[in-house]
Parts: C-alpha cells; structure tokens; sequence
C-alpha cells in the first residue's frame, strides 16, 4: 500500500504520541516534517521545519495538528486551504463563531478533518457503544459518565483552557452523545469549587455534576473532579429497555493481597496516558485509514461544534442555575 | 431482660417482616396482638383485634405501624394520645401541613417514633456510612445513588403512592441525608415516562435524575427508575476530599461460569425482601433497644419531614423543569 | 401439616444452630426436648433430659445428634434400635469398622439417617451442583477445591479430632463426591506443618495438598489450612469439557473503598458459623422434608464412608509418600 | 546511548514479536540482519542471510534465538563461540546432557545467555513477586498455578514438543520457582487424555494436575490442560504465613452486561500474544539492558535447567505413578 506522507505541528505531550504511533505502529503512513518552536525535535529522527514548511511540503498529505489550543483553527483553516487533510486536537476552539467559520471553510475545501476524541477508541467505551447500536441494551434511556483527573493543571492552563466544561467535559459531551446516538437538547450543571482558592480566583470550577436531556427525552448525567486521590476515574454505565452495562477502570495489575486488614487491590491506571495509550493508536489508525480509502471519518467537525455547544450551555446554566437549552446558546 | 410488649397493626408484605423478625428473631420483644381486617392472622398464633383493642391493650406499650399509607398519621397520633412508643413504616404521611402536626403531637406526648427507613441498616450503606463518619473519605464532595425497582406495582398502587418521588425516592432522599450528614437546600429533576403510558396518565413518572445541592455546596445525584429488567439495583458511591468508596449490590451467589460465550454471573438479589432481609431486623433491634435503655432513636420524625420536603421540591421541579430550593416548599 | 417432634443431644455451637433453625425458621418440626450435661439449657425453653430420655420419648420421631464425635455411633445405634430417624453431625465415626457396623445397624433398622454435610446446602456450591448436573459444564476434568480456616481449633481439640484430614478434609472429601458424581479411586497428599510445633507434636498436619482420581480418570485437588491470617477460605471450581465454572468467598458486605493507597475490600467472612448460616438451615429443612414426605436423604451413611476412606487412604499417603487406592484402605 | 546492534535467527511467531519489539518500541538496540529459510523477510526492510551470516557479522554483539527447539542449543553453542550474547527462546533443548553440555560452553566463552521465559515479565506476576520478595505474605507455604491453552496445537507440533511437561508446563515450573525463590525437590504429577485420543497415541497427556515439594517443605500445585473453551486461563495464587495474593486473567475490556438472563463479562484475552504482548517486550528490555551496563540478567541457563529437571521428573512420576525426587533426573 502506497505510504501516506503526513506533517506534524506541535510535539508536546499528545504530539510525541501520535508521532510514535505513527512512525513505529502504524505502516500504511509517515511523518516526514515536525514543527515545534518550543521543543527539542532531535529525537523524531526526522526533518523540522515551521508550519508553513510543513504547510508548503509538496509530499505532505494530511497534518497532525497538536499545536496550543488557540492555534488550532488557523491552522486548520491554513491545510484547509492547501488542500491537506487535518487531524487536530480537540478542542478546535473556544469560540463557536470561529469553530463554525473553520468548519465552513474546510467544507468548502474538501478536505478531511477529523477531532481527536480519542475516548470514542477505548476498548471499554467501544464494547458498549456496540452493545447499544446492536440493540442488546434495548432503547437507551439513560448514560452515566464518571470522569475524574487525578489532580487539576497548572494554574497557567486552567487560565487558558476555556474552563472545565470547555477543557474536560467535552470529551464526556462527546461521548454522551457518541454512545446514545442523539444530539442534546437541555443541560443542567450544578458546580462547585473543592479543590483550591486558585481555581475560584480564576474564575473556574473542579467539579460538577451535569443532567443533560436529549431530544426524545433520555437523559445523562456527567459528574467530574478535577482531583481524584486515588486516581483517574473513568467509567459508563448505560441504562436501557434491555438491560444494563457499565465498564470499571483499567488497572494497572489484577492482583488482590489478603490480609489480617482487608482485601488490597490496584488503583486504577494513572492518568490519560496510561489509560488511553491505545484509544490514542486506534483514532489515527482510522484517520490513516479513512484517508487511504476515501472512507468518512468518524468523528468530525460537527462533533466539535456540537460538544462546544454543550460545554457552554452547562457553563451558562452554572452561571443563571437554571437547565440551558442548546439553542439558547447556537449563534 | 424484661420482655418488651407490642402491638402489629397491619399484617402485609412489610408486617408480616416485623412480626417475625420480632418472634423469632429478637429475644427482648414480644408481639402481643396483631390487626389488620383483610389478612388472614391465623398464621400468627397470637391475639388479634381491632387497631383500639391494641391501643388499649394495657400491656403494649409500643406498636408497629403497617396498615396503608393513609392510616399512618392517624395510628401515630392515636398512639401518642395513649403513651405508646410507635415503629412507623414510611412515609408517615404525604401531606407536609399533616406530617407537621403529627410530629407536634408526638413531640408533646413524649412517646419514641421511629420511621422505617430500613435501608440505613443495611451492611453495605452501614460499612460507607462508617467509612465517611470515621473521616476516611474525607470531607464528602458527592454521593451517588443508583436505586432501581425489577418492575413498577400495580397501577392501583401507584395512584395512591403520592408518586415516584414520595414512595420510592424517598428511601435515597433519606440515605443521601444520613450518608452525609447534612441538609439539601435545592434540588433539580429531571424526569420521564419509559415503562408504559398508564404510568404518564396516572400523572406519574418512571425514571428520574435528581441532583440535590447541600447547604455546604456539595451534591447528591439520584438516578431511579421503576424498573430494571435485570432486577433490583441499590448501589451507592461516595467521593471525597480523601478517597471514595462505593458498594456494589448484593447477589445471590458468587458464581462465575465461563463457556464459549462469555463469562456469566448471577444478578442482583431480586427486590427489596431479599435484598433488605436483615436490614428489618437490625432496625426493629435499635427500635426495641432504644425503648428498653431508653436511649434516642436514630430515624425519626424530623427524618420523615426532611425527606418529604425535598420530595416535594423534587416533583415541584419537574414540573416547572428549575431548581427549587428546599425553602419554596416548607409549609 | 402435621408438626414432626424431635429431640436433640448435644447443646454445643452446632447445637444451638440446628435448635435455633428448627424452634424459629421451620414450621414443619418442633424439638420437644434437648440433653446436654454441659451446657446451660435455661434458653431453650423446652424439657430437658438424658440421651435415654429422649431416646424413651413416645413422641419424638427423630433426633439430632450434635455431642462430641467418640459418641456419635453409639447414639446412632440406640436412635435406630428405637426406631428414630438420625441426622447426625460428621464424622459418624473415625473409625471404619464402627462406621460399617453402625451403617449395617441403621439399615436394618429402616430408620432414615442423615449426615451433616452443611456445605452441600450452600447457594456458591449448590450453583455449581447445578451447572454440572445439567450439562452446562459439559463432562467435568477437574475440580478444585481450596478450604482454609481462620485459625486452628484448641490443640486438645487437635488431639482428639483424628487428624486434619477425618477432621477438616472430610468436608472437601464429601464436596468433590458430590460435585463430581463420581466416586474416588486413589490418594495422593503431600502435607507440612508450618503454624506451629505442638501440632507436629500432636502427630498431626496444618497444611496440606491432596490430589484424588476419581474413577474416570477425572481429577481433584484440594488446598488446606488449618490457619489463613485473612480469614475463612471456602472456595471452589470445576473445569469441563464446556466450560469452567467457580465461586469466590462470601463477604460480610460489597463495598471497596478507594485511596492514595489503593483499593480495599471486606475478607471474607469469618468463619463457619458466618459463611454456612443458611447451608445449616437448608439442610435440615431437607431433612424435615424427607421426614415428611417419605422421600430418600440425599446425605447418608455411605456418604459419610466414602469420605472417610477418602480420608484414611490421604493420611496414608502422607506417611508413606505415595499414591493410595481407596481399595487399600477399605475394610 | 551507544545502539547495541542484533542479529535475529528465526522469524516465526515469536521472532516477529521480538523483531518489532526491538525495532520499535526498544531505542538502544537495532537488528542488523534476521535469518528464516522458510519465511518472508521482505518486511523486516533489513539486511537477511544466514544464520552464519549472522555469527560473523562484525557489528551484531548479539543474537536472538527463536528457530525451532531441536536448533537452540546448536546455534547457542556457535554464538558462545563466536563471543556473542544470546537471546534463547525456550527450551533451551529437551535433552538434560545438551542442556549441561551448551551451559557449559557458554560458562567458559563469558558471554550473557538469557531465557525467554516471559512470563516472568507479565505486570500481574510481577505484582506478586514483588508482594512476596517484599515479605508482605510472610513466608510463602503454597503457590498455585493454572495454566491452561485455548487450544492443542497441531498434532505435529506436539509430537516433537517433548510433551507437555517440557512444552507447556515448563513455563509453571520456571514461573513456582522464580515466584517462591526456592528449589524443587519432589514432584508427584497426576495425568490424563480429555482432548482427543490423537494425543494420547502420540504419547502425550494433555491434563495434569502437578504437586511439587520445594526443599523448605513448602508447596506448588499446578493445574494445566490443552484446551479450555473459555479462552487462555492464567492465574496464580500465593499463600503464607502473613497473608494471600491472587492475579485474575487480563481481559480485552471491563464490561458487564446485565440483562435478564445474568450478567455477563469478557472472556480472558485469547491466547499468549495477546496476554503476554507487554511482557516479551520488557525481557527483551532487560536483555539489552543487562547488556549495555554489564549487570547479571535474571533469567539465565541454570533455570532452564532447573525447569527441565522438574518436567523430566513429572513425566517420570506420570509413568510410575509415584514421587519422582528432583535428584533421581539429575543427569
């Protein structure tokens, strides 16, 4: 199969994920050029450049987009309008004017965007989404997430990040959707700060408990923190005409010591990292494939804007304490 | 030890758990005489007589109160006037302005009432109660309930049960109280109608979300619904500044088969008799010790005013689909 | 139903459970009289006598028989020269020529006699009676069978007990019959000491592993401890031609509670009188059953054989070091 | 870092494991040249050749043996000789002479020789290991193990495994050594043919339950078959005087489904590849570390021999149906 040629702008934390996945996992494509003002690049192996080399890079095909978060939509509006496909790191704004102008533009491109949702490729969440499209859970009446972070980000970040819904939640927003199969009607967030005078002075909050309603009247509840002592907390639970099924944490061992004080096991997997080293693998797996086959993407713009517009519905809803309906919030 | 004297006024499903907890089960007490006009008391072996030839049994000195809902208030307060300590099944009445005046005349009649929110007693929701009052979870943040019948009653109950949120979520208003130990000061709902349109006719719903906030910021989330295909679901989960805790439900066996297909295991215990057998008798053993050392009783009237109101505020916010504070309902 | 009156010798700790269970969980039968010459009999609150007492009573059909084991047989014999159905508690004898000759006495005698081999009446193992029996397991390979105490009975006890295996094994000697359907044809037992000197001094084992072929060339292996820090070890598993199939401890309540430090759980219940609560009532409730009906005991005398020659060719073994036919040892 | 440079004989199943392990995932090592005369070598994109093309490439410092058993010990021997390290897929032969033979020429050259004894490596083993070296169970009485295939592997594969003491249950023996720190002394093994009457002609078993005697008086016991419909099951369990440790199979997710009919969850993940994928990947990680620093690697040829010696006697204890003493093989 002929190699797909790939640029990748941004080798931070997620960035060095992709491009080890890429490079050492993944055999239908390559990375040929990394941009990161700010990194050491010596490791990749490969040649640097700036964005726009990458952007002017005639072999390069499709670019990895890893970048600060309010870099994202220019630089998805700049591939758009180069002809290369776009894999880019949620969120792909904070702003819904912005996100709706890039969306525009790339679909006037052509070109393929996909948004790293990566939690849709969790063996755990893809053994129920399956058990809910193949109808053994029967008609889904209800989908509750719980997302805890073992401990907030610098303070710096937090600044910046849009606040919890925008930052953190949105993977739980994509994934409600995602797993029942229906957009959101009504959010109702109740919210509060435990974690630090800091996070409060900053305008932001560290834990919430979130009901949102979709349109045939199911429901979801979210709750988030952005401190767990004991770790990363991430499980689902769908509740339907048929049945019921939830999925535990990953951990690290399956061990359990017995003794004269109790039955002692193994917290669950760390952070994001170690959770989702191969939901991380598997979402581009599908990009590359998708791109080579000319097949859809799974998750693609509109899931963006839709999970934006419930981050901010949740965040008004917080602010006035009163259940937000999306469209009070769609521009 | 004296042996302790009582009366059983209404021999059903639930009386017929304390007559023979009491029996058989408890050496410090002994039923006396036993009313009720509809059931066969045969079985029983003792005295039976009207609900008066209990009250002015002169050897009773406490009676049990099982007869339908809309005879509670009226049997306490009888009760009360003739200096009998009362073991009331829940609720004691769905009328706020009654509960209220029952409670006032009890309180004036120096007699113990006792409610039966069994559930406190259970083991499991006892071994978290234990965990959070010893300060192991630190301060708690959120509890989460998951409550969950096999199957709705009859129609004929349901119309006379003040509604889901009365008769059935009641039970986790009053767990999310005791486990927290604090008072809700708003709540917020969100509810549905999935198990059949005789449920919505009746002007009743099926399934609901509830969040509650407490005076001190942290929250409760209440997922219910009238029926679980897979059986009764009674789990609970607390989250805490120093850990969390959570209690999964009871099975019958601890069976693990594993074939071609899968592994398969046992569901929970079926509904609340098999689930809750000895959650009856340890609470009717506080009751009798409590009257024979004379010492407070740890489920009383104010529990079932408190539980009313926030059930009341509940199905006030369905309603009018916003978050009601605890005060808009306080008569 | 017409009530069956029995008597009761021995007033010990299994005693008072089958007192207990048959006074206050089974209507069918009443115990009119109860011999113990140790023992406080003031809360039973029936007649009291000697073994002859009871032994004379016109109306007392069968007896329980929970003494010291070195009187088992002997009162065996007398209930079935008076023609009194038996339910013994195990070992019916250490003794193999005492075990038959009493047998033969009590099949003479038409009486029924019943063994107390509780732990055939637990929910786990009857489970997995269950899926063996109906095929669901296919045909059973193997199945193991790990027993281990919270700690050893008093060395006098020890002394006087014929050994772990006439002891303690024999318990798992009857479960892998049972569970089996097959009878055993050779022994091998590999044994230690490791929790204390005045074991070995007592000429007796604390640990062992016992490997039985039944007949078939199907196998079992077996795990004892006379001492487990973490508590009472009850656990079993068959693997067949079909599947696999086990069952876990039983535990005093589900909860796990997460910290810094990892994840904890209750141990298993403590002991025998914890773990095989109900297992004493459903046996004897068959018992009375097959009193009643007519119908055969499911745990009779040569049940109570078998396991005992199981036991003798394990202890056998031990001392010579080699695999022991069951032939070897028979009578 | 230095990149230490390979050479690779044997590109089955196992050698592709460890080609892309090294290739990708391990920075400090790189093949140089694989060897297969019966493979497609076309996607290793490096140089192929012989085997002898590998012994006297100057660059390659060491060779990883994974060519079919009758070859181990030759192409070890050529690598001793030739003064490079070795990777060596186990067995190391099936012939106990061979075995002390090659150890000694390998002892005489100085270069390293490591086992591919993996499991060792498997984060849940670890987990116990470290649970018993730490002293957190006491001193350890008795492990046990299962371990048992999805499937036999071909009728041909078998015939010249040695049988499955040497092919299969040497990794259990290798695995109760290394986890209890201790040497067998005596094995009793107990066999049988459920499987189909192929492998009983070819002279091979392929059940067995296998008690081994460490010189401390403690214990192993290991259940092994070909075949379990349920998938791979690999377990292991440690008890002593201070406390018990067990590891559960690693599953694909963590699911449960709960619907009428029970709960179900996942099969354990299917076979070697899948469960051990992490586990080849950290041998090989502490071969090429052992390398670069000069320290001892851990799994060396005494426990191939040690392991041999312990299948040898179980084969021998099957034959005459009796304990075989470690002492009684030892060439």
């Amino acid at each position: 199969m002929k190699t797909l040629k790939l640029g990748l702008i941004g080798f931070g934390r997620i960035g060095k994920i992709h491009f080890y996945n890429i490079q050492q996992r993944i055999r239908e494509a390559e990375i040929l050029m990394v941009s990161d003002p700010a990194a050491d690049l010596s490791e990749t192996g490969v040649a640097t450049g700036t964005p726009d080399d990458i952007l002017e890079h005639p072999e390069i095909e499709a670019v990895i987009v890893c970048s600060p978060t309010d870099t994202h939509a220019d630089f998805v509006e700049k591939c758009a309008a180069k002809g290369k496909h776009i894999f880019c790191e949620k969120p792909l704004d904070l702003s819904l004017e912005r996100i709706s102008r890039t969306l525009k533009l790339v679909g006037q491109s052509g070109v393929k965007l996909m948004l790293g949702f990566n939690r849709r490729f969790d063996a755990n969440f893809l053994k129920i989404k399956n058990l809910v499209t193949s109808g053994s859970v029967g008609n889904p009446h209800l989908i509750k997430i719980t997302s805890r972070d073992p401990g907030p980000p610098p303070l710096s970040y937090l600044k910046e990040s849009g606040g919890m819904f925008l930052d953190m939640t949105i993977h739980d927003f994509d994934m409600a959707r995602y797993i029942m199969g229906k957009e959101v009607k009504q959010v109702y967030a109740s919210a509060a700060v435990f974690w630090g005078e800091d996070i409060r002075a900053a305008g932001d909050i560290d834990t919430a408990v979130i009901t949102l309603k979709f349109e045939d009247g199911s429901m979801a509840v979210i709750d988030n923190s952005r401190k767990a002592v004991y770790g990363y907390d991430q499980r689902l639970e769908v509740f339907g005409s048929k049945g019921m099924v939830n999925v535990d944490n990953n951990k690290p061992d399956n061990h359990f010591f017995y003794n004269e004080n109790g039955v002692h096991s193994a917290l669950p997997l760390h952070f994001f990292l170690e959770r989702y080293t191969e939901s991380y693998l598997y979402e581009m797996r599908e990009f590359i494939k998708a791109l080579a086959t000319g097949h859809d993407i799974s998750v693609g713009g509109s899931d963006a804007l839709q999970a934006t517009l419930i981050a901010l519905a949740a965040k008004k809803s917080v602010l006035e304490n009163r259940p937000v309906d999306i469209d009070e919030v769609r521009p």
